[in-house]
């Protein structure tokens, strides 16, 4: 089955619904990726807020338009306090997004994505090791990111159709499919692997999209072609992963031309 | 009452006491902001120290020349930690600075800020609605900022007069008051909206100017104005958040001629 | 006794080393510099990962190829997690590099330091006031860098003869020894001291150093270089702290020559 491939006016489109609904994206990520997810969701229109305690995050993530959940530094205090948002997200019927973060490798988070997955996420994205253990294809690596995201596409359609959701599995390629069709994003660099926080912060932006107006498939898909377009307009003109940090976000807040 | 606008030597003279005491600031912030809040202490000539244990912080915040207590990421351990550091500033005569992050919108985090603006703060920063949650004038929304500083800014009057503090509602204009007097600070650029922890990182400058010498409110009101002076220079020269926050930092670093 | 002075070629082939086997370092750092910490590693051709939680931190201790121990934002449960994966490394045979940040000023810290020490790590790397108050010849400061690291060389010595380990105690000129030899790397910038991680970062490098093939000294010795020699690369084409931090992952991403 040939994915179809994202065109450029879906992505400016996906631009622009950012800019005009701004969706208030309740993120409960890891440590190491915070600032850059925040300011991400920032350059593309969207707002970010970090409530993490248990008490307070079932509290926000009823507020807010979208739940994001990455599991890379999971504790079993943040586990709890993400429980009980993914539960407060789903009675409001907030939409929420799992990034299923070194999932295979290690027990406690692959314990709880396998809990996770049963609540009904409106999306996930994982690369291909982490798409492949989740769907128990594969008991994973040593949590280290694989590019083939060509071979887990059967098993991300497989665990979107399973699951009822949608699954982005990212790569030098990016599949995105809902268990029916598949959407293929292309383009990036090389350099986005030599920054850290490139996927995390595109799983936000996923959550931010499932709460857009619009077919949530298409969405997510544009979503990915989005951070793959800014990738490589900003690689062009960066002379390594410092200047290119810079440029990614630089180029993220410029609203994509049609 | 027409507030007094700040001039330019205010903020060179601020630019320089930053430089010459470089006081050591203790922040207790929110695990988004911590680097960033850092490197704008150690670009403006301050030094910052993060101590978060609930031994540790009293113990560094006697030693330190001031504390922030920042409420973004609050938990309960963070809570208790930073209850003690309080406790420990205030028996070593140390000032400390409030930012009351989201504050209204949220449980856990508004009883802690109403006990925590009984234990005397030297200066209170926040956004509008922070502000008048804070003052008791209004619920909060969902935590976001809001921009309409001059609406607030009689709320912090009030605030300020109340608790006998210095009170900063920043936005379009920030507004700094003791309950008598009002300073104004304009300038500034949308561009440091779309930038995680502007805000928060000035914060973080206003705990260090409480201990500053001179007047404390001109201090905190030159702080102000230094983050407006450099966030307008800094968004003169760059395409986006991405060369902004780079741009940002270099400004501060150089000392602001007379 | 004269330390020998590193030379350009050691650090070409250190920086190759890297990228040629680009070991994953299992980095359990303090909450400030986490981002900085995985970009530098990603840029040197390493590879990161933050695992943090007590279960999950010694299976990927054992899984890793090496471990960093930061106490910069010390707690006790980071503690016990952080004991485990020592534990878990040991006796895998991986090894571990310590970073004793503030050591001395405060006590949970420097008790858990105190332990550490005792556990066979691979490498240490501090300041002048870190190195002096681990090698017990001092009570330490408030925390804050000093850099008088010619002081402390003697400490530094001290310390790996008693512990049978490579210190690297880092300042104007770094100083690495083994208890028997001892080299010097100079270089760098005082613009460093401008960003926070800088340290950090070079311990996490030092960490995947430890599990390159080689000498253990002249590898530690030649990481401290390559971070001096992209530093002093950096500092030439910045106007500040802010545009450095791009400038030293875009010099350190490009392999030395030879």
């Amino acid at each position: 089955m040939q994915p179809d491939l994202l065109n450029h006016a879906h992505i400016a489109q996906l631009s622009r619904l950012f800019r005009r609904h701004s969706p208030l994206v309740h993120c409960m990520t890891n440590d190491v990726v915070q600032t850059f997810t925040a300011n991400v969701l920032l350059a593309a229109g969207a707002s970010p807020a970090m409530v993490i305690d248990v008490e307070e995050a079932p509290q926000f993530a009823a507020l807010a338009d979208a739940l994001l959940i990455n599991v890379g530094t999971l504790t079993r205090p943040r586990a709890a306090a993400m429980r009980a948002a993914v539960a407060s997200a789903n009675a409001a019927g907030r939409p929420w997004a799992l990034d299923p973060v070194a999932v295979g490798a290690l027990t406690l988070r692959s314990d709880f994505c396998r809990e996770l997955v049963a609540l009904k996420p409106a999306a996930i994205r994982g690369n291909a090791s982490e798409i492949l253990a989740l769907a128990g294809m594969s008991a994973g690596g040593r949590g280290v990111d694989t590019t083939d995201s060509a071979a887990a596409a059967p098993a991300a359609r497989a665990l979107a159709q399973q699951l009822a959701t949608v699954v982005a599995v990212t790569g030098e390629v990016d599949y995105i499919t809902d268990g029916q069709r598949t959407l293929a994003a292309a383009g990036g660099s090389p350099l986005m692997t030599k920054v850290v926080g490139t996927g995390c912060s595109l799983s936000a932006l996923v959550a931010g999209a499932c709460a857009l107006p619009g077919d949530r498939l298409l969405n997510v898909a544009a979503t990915c072609g989005l951070v793959k377009y800014a990738g490589g307009a900003a690689a062009a003109g960066s002379r390594g992963p410092g200047s290119f940090v810079a440029a990614f976000l630089d180029t993220l807040y410029q609203e994509v031309k049609a």
